[in-house]
Parts: structure tokens; C-alpha cells; sequence
């Protein structure tokens, strides 16, 4: 059993109103200025890419500008990304959008400084210095800005690949509130449950001391350390989430949604996600939801089958969240609490709903059981039928 | 006045009994191994190095030991261990000890890269790689393991300086409470006041949106952040320290002890310390005590002159530390708490305990203003007049 745990800790944090004000500052660190920016066509056209130009051209660094990127960036993405700016000689990537763009930018920073196909990187170490990445987030949701991870499909081996390394860790993550006012309200929701998913997945892991010695891996269970991120996030978001949907102009609700996004991403980056992550992959090959919908819909499941394994996280998750007990007892309350927070915001709460149907989620618990590196982070112990179980009760 | 602020985070941590066996996979990263350990005598007498020492040999890592350095490092130290080691091609440093082997190493490991005399980075930026640091406290104080900083002592300029680097932040800090269990009572008492006023001058120092919005500078004030770590660390070593001087085998009272000390460096090193630590610089020059010492003492009269400036966050502190009231004001309660804490652990509550003479009081007022770095973070603005109150009513 481990009898001590690490932490792995991102570069700088810039957080606040204007926050983007600090590129100048940042700028001076580097020799060669000449940035690549990769974003997608829904920031060109809410303004925010606009306002990252003007402030690139007010300090005189000279960019360019890949605003095609596409939700879950493909083996064939990073191709094109190449194609056009490999001999355009790049300094410096700005991932700026939500995680798609991040995770991008991460997979370009290294391509363009090696010779290797991507796949090659499925299985081996980036052991070469990558061309720094800045990430700055429109939405507050993946917490890719302080991760060293970057989720690839794999179009031809028809696999989703999380590609880690401390390497492609931005060297600095610009959070500025303002960038994200703009989302509209099924984004707010989407990426936002997603980021309540993190924080509740990473409180309730199993803990750290629970794997053996000789366990290596990013993800690593909770520690005191996660567990504080995770809390402060898991209020965070719990308490602005609704406003932030229906009211989105509120500038406050807005702040507390993105620092929650941000220690949601500094807790389960070191503990991991579980089940609920664990299934979205196998729900994602049948239906076409946004990442925060799949997620955000397992969540009450997975807590109502995980309540007894982790008592203590799970009454504190429940003191956290549910105001007003009903006099239920504590496994239905908070399941029931979750159950409404995403009927606040407009989201499905069964499979169903998604398109998938029943006959395939014998499959899909195969399928979820593969995941071995987030199912090991499940507080419980489960097997394919515990996971067809809790499929079914998702289902209708 | 800054609308967002910067949270600048350490490497990688490992923390918890027998962490030092990371070692193994840690030295999996480097292709050349030799290493430096900096160390000293008393660690040398304790058997930790030599439990080091083990280690390294089991893992077939080729190793020099230096075991002379002293308090407070010298630039003439820096200069004799350069003067032994220049020419053993040292890949690695390891730093075993309290901050000052730390702190130690850290000079070396850049000035091992360099031909510049260390003089010069008191105003010049290290703008190369330096040889990668593993930081291993053996103490629960100073957070070095965790910060970019290290102060030397300039004998011939007369001078104490910080040099601050994010290249000489150490690359890996392995924690292991193991290494702590043998400090006597009064180190223990020292290093853990001193972590406990880093934890208090971070948690209560002044708010980052208060600085001008173009202030740049190692020490930034408090944020949301930095009060959840100093906060936490609060909790941790007042709840800890009393046990872990006079019951130095207990090994969750050190555990604790060394978490908080952790928690505390995570904090300090981006919010900044204030009077206390300010005032210290001339009381040192003084008064041959241990830093721990002179900011232990300092504290609950740094608090009793800040505690109207900085309301809402003293109430907090009080809330935390002051566990039954004695119906006296909030102010006289907390400063009559850190007052006990003292007494408890045996170290001194009065600047004449120290051999400070009263007529030194002025002087020692006027050298502390001029630690603007530390005086900025203050939560009451002060001048001369104010700090020689401040001194006046420490000194008897």
C-alpha cells in the first residue's frame, strides 16, 4: 500500500478580469515571439479571437491565426495544423477556446518539433523540448489549462488516446472571466457540469493509500491535497452553476464558475476521474452529446452505486450540497440533488434521451470496463455486470 | 489596482513516510546521475544522510557528499563547495537538510552553470538551465523545497540577499516526516513557529487587488489561493506544534507538522510575509537567535498593530486558533494565544530575552522600512514611528 503520495503541480496561473493584460509581461520571456494561435470558428466569431489579435498586435508580436479547430481534435487535425505552419516557424502556440483548442495546441507544440508520427506518442515519452504553449479558456470546463494531457481521436485505429506528459503542460494558463461571458447558456452547462464532474469524481476517488507501492500513474487517487481543491470547487460550482446558465451576463457567477473549473483541474489531475468518465467513452461512440452532457448525466448514478464504499466523502459531499434534507435517507438526497441540479440547467438525465438504446448497453459495460486507468480510481470495486447495473438504472 | 492575480506553483512533491524511496524512479529521468548532496554536520550525526546515502548506493546513483554547510550560507560557502566540486561533472544537487542546505544548493546548482560570480545575480536574472535540484527538508520550517529563493548571506558586502529564480525552483521535493523525527525539541520549536508566521503573514497579508495594477514582484499579496493554503496550514501546525515539541516521536504529529510546513511555503511564496519577517533582518544582525526565533517572537505583536487593518481575516484567524474565549477583545485574545504558544514551546516572547539593548530599537525601526519587498505586504501601512511602537512594545 502507498504510505505517501505526489503532486504534480502546473506552471503559472494568471486568474482575473483582463487577465489578458499579462501577455505583455509574458511575451518578454521570450526570444523568438512568432506564435501560432489555434482556435475554432466559434471564438472568431463571438469576438474573443478579435480581442486576443488586437492584443497580440498592441505589444508587436507577430502571429498567425488555425481558428478551424473542431470538437474532439482527430490524428488528421494535428496533420493540417502541420501541413500549413510547420515551416512558418512557430516560437510559441496559444491554445485559446475550450478543451478542443487546448488539447490541440499541446498536440502541435510537440509535432512541431519532431519528425515521429503522432501515433508514435501513444506509447512513448516526449523526451524533447516542446515549443511553449499558453492556454487560454473561453469556457469553464475541462481544466485542459493545467494539465499536461491532451485527448486525441484517433481516426484511423478508431481509438480516443489521452496523449500525458508533463512537457505539453501550458507554461502559463490566462483565466480571464470576461473571455467567458459570452457562452451561451447549453456551453455554461455543458462544460460546467463537466468541471462539477471532476471535482466530485476527484473528492469522492478511491484514496491514494489504497494502491499498491509500486503504482505509477497519472492518476493516483485523493490525497489532502486534491481534496482541498476539490472541495473549494465543488462549492464553486455547485453555488453558481444555475445563475451562470440562466443569467449569463452575471460577472461574478462567471468568476467563481471558471476558478471552480480551475481547482476542479488542479485536484483531478492528480486524483483522477472514475466511473463517470470511465462510461462517457463508451456512450460517446454511440451518441453525439457534447463530453459535459455524457458526463454530467452518469454522475448521480454513479454516486447512488458508489455512496457505501466512500462513507465519509460521500456525507461530506452531501453537506456540501444539499441545503434542505427531505428526510430521505442521505444516498437518495444527494442523488436526488444532483438529479434536479441537471434539470436546472436543461440537461437529460437518461440514457435514453442521448439515442442509445437499450441493447447496447451490454456492450457498453465492456467497453467502460476497459478503461481500466479511471476504473481503478472508482471508489468501488466494480465488474461488467456492476457496470450494466448502473447503466440500466441511467437508462430510462 | 490588479484585477487578477498570478499563483506561481512548485514541481513535483512527494510527501508522506518513506517518500525518499521515490528516488529510484525519480533518477529514471536523468541520464547522467552524479550527484552533489549538500548537507551538514548535524544531519550527518543524526544517521539521515547516511539513510540517504543507502539509498543512493541501492540504486547504483554515484555520489560526492558535502556535509560543512552552515546557517545562513555565505557567498564564501557557495565559493568552497564551487572550489570542490566544479570539475566532478555533478549532474544532479540534492539539498538534505534544514533551508540553509537547501538554500545552499540552490546556489550551486547554478552557479555550477556559470562563470559569473554569484554577485551577479543579485540584480541579474539566471537566464540558463542550472543542474536540477532535489530538495529533502529535514526539517518542518522554511518551505524551501517548494520556492524559487534563496538567501545568502554576503559577507563581504555586508549584505543578506534573496536571489529569485523560477530556474532554481528545485525539481523534485521529496517530504518524508521519517527524516523529521529526530529534530530536538528546539528545532522542532524554531522551524515550526517559523512555518506557523509564514502561514499567518500569507493568510493575513494584504490583498493582491490592492496593489497598483503594473506591480510585479515575487511576493503579491493574498489571493483566494494562497488563503486556502495558509489557512489549511494554520489548522495543521497549530494543532500540531505543542505535541511535536514535546512528544518529537509521535509521527502524526510530525506528519502534520511537515504538511503544514508544505502548505505554509505554497502559500508565502506567491502572497508574500510581512513585519515579522521584515523586522527580523535587523533583530538577526543583532542577535545571534535562529530565525524561527526572532519571527516567533515578533508575531502576536505583528498581529496585535495589523489586526484593525485587516479585520475579516484576523476574525478568521481567531476563529481557527482561539479555541475557548476568555471574554477579553478579539485582539488581546489572539495575541494572548500566540504569547502561550511560545511559552509552551519555550522560546522567547520579549526582544531583551534575545540580548536586543533598547537603545537599538530606532536603528533596527529604520533598517526594517527599508525591507519595502516585505513591508508592501504588510496589511497596515506603517513608517518608522509606527515600527519603533511596534518594537517598543516587544521589547520588555
Amino acid at each position: 500500500m502507498k504510505a505517501y503520495w505526489q503532486y504534480k503541480f502546473p506552471g503559472n496561473i494568471f486568474f482575473g478580469k483582463e487577465s489578458l493584460n499579462e501577455l505583455e509581461r509574458i511575451y518578454q520571456k521570450y526570444e523568438q515571439k512568432k506564435t501560432l494561435i489555434i482556435t475554432d470558428q466559434g471564438i472568431k466569431a463571438s469576438g474573443i479571437l478579435q480581442k486576443l489579435e488586437e492584443k497580440l498586435t498592441r505589444y508587436a508580436i507577430p502571429y498567425e491565426v488555425y481558428d478551424e479547430a473542431k470538437p474532439e481534435p482527430t490524428n488528421s487535425d494535428v496533420e493540417e495544423v502541420l501541413a500549413q505552419y510547420l515551416d512558418k516557424e512557430v516560437y510559441v502556440v496559444i491554445g485559446l477556446g475550450g478543451g478542443s483548442c487546448i488539447d490541440l495546441a499541446k498536440m502541435v507544440s510537440f509535432m512541431l518539433k519532431t519528425k515521429q508520427p503522432l501515433a508514435y506518442f501513444y506509447n512513448n515519452p516526449i523526451d524533447f523540448e516542446v515549443t511553449p504553449i499558453i492556454a487560454i479558456p473561453t469556457t469553464s470546463g475541462t481544466g485542459s489549462e493545467v494539465t499536461g494531457v491532451a485527448v486525441v481521436n484517433d481516426i484511423d485505429k478508431h481509438l480516443k488516446v489521452g496523449i500525458s506528459s508533463e512537457k505539453i503542460k501550458p507554461q502559463f494558463a490566462i483565466l480571464d472571466p470576461l473571455l467567458t461571458m459570452g457562452m451561451p447558456p447549453r456551453v455554461t452547462a455543458c462544460s460546467g457540469i463537466d468541471a462539477l464532474v471532476h471535482a466530485v469524481e476527484a473528492f469522492t476517488a478511491k484514496d491514494f493509500s489504497s494502491f499498491p507501492e509500486d503504482y505509477v500513474a497519472d492518476f493516483r487517487g485523493a490525497t489532502m491535497m486534491s481534496n482541498m481543491f476539490a472541495e473549494k470547487a465543488i462549492r464553486l460550482i455547485t453555488e453558481n452553476l444555475v445563475e451562470a446558465v440562466t443569467n449569463g451576463q452575471n460577472y461574478e457567477a462567471r468568476h467563481q464558475m471558471l476558478l471552480g473549473s480551475l481547482l476542479a483541474g488542479l485536484a483531478f489531475s492528480n486524483a483522477g476521474t472514475s466511473m463517470a468518465h470511465a462510461a462517457a467513452y463508451a456512450i460517446a461512440g454511440r451518441a453525439p452529446s457534447p463530453h459535459g452532457e455524457i458526463t454530467g448525466l452518469m454522475l448521480p448514478y454513479a454516486i447512488k452505486y458508489n455512496f457505501s464504499s466512500n462513507l465519509s466523502k460521500f456525507m461530506e459531499l452531501h453537506r456540501i450540497c444539499v441545503k434542505e434534507s427531505k428526510g430521505l435517507d442521505k444516498n437518495s438526497e444527494i442523488f436526488d440533488y444532483f438529479i434536479e441540479l441537471l434539470e436546472q440547467i436543461n440537461l437529460p438525465t437518461k440514457l435514453q434521451q442521448l439515442g442509445i438504446v437499450r441493447e447496447d448497453l451490454p456492450a457498453m459495460a465492456k467497453e467502460t470496463m476497459g478503461i481500466t486507468r479511471l476504473m481503478n480510481i472508482n471508489p468501488r470495486q466494480m465488474d461488467e455486470k456492476d457496470l450494466l447495473t448502473v447503466f440500466e438504472m441511467a437508462f430510462d
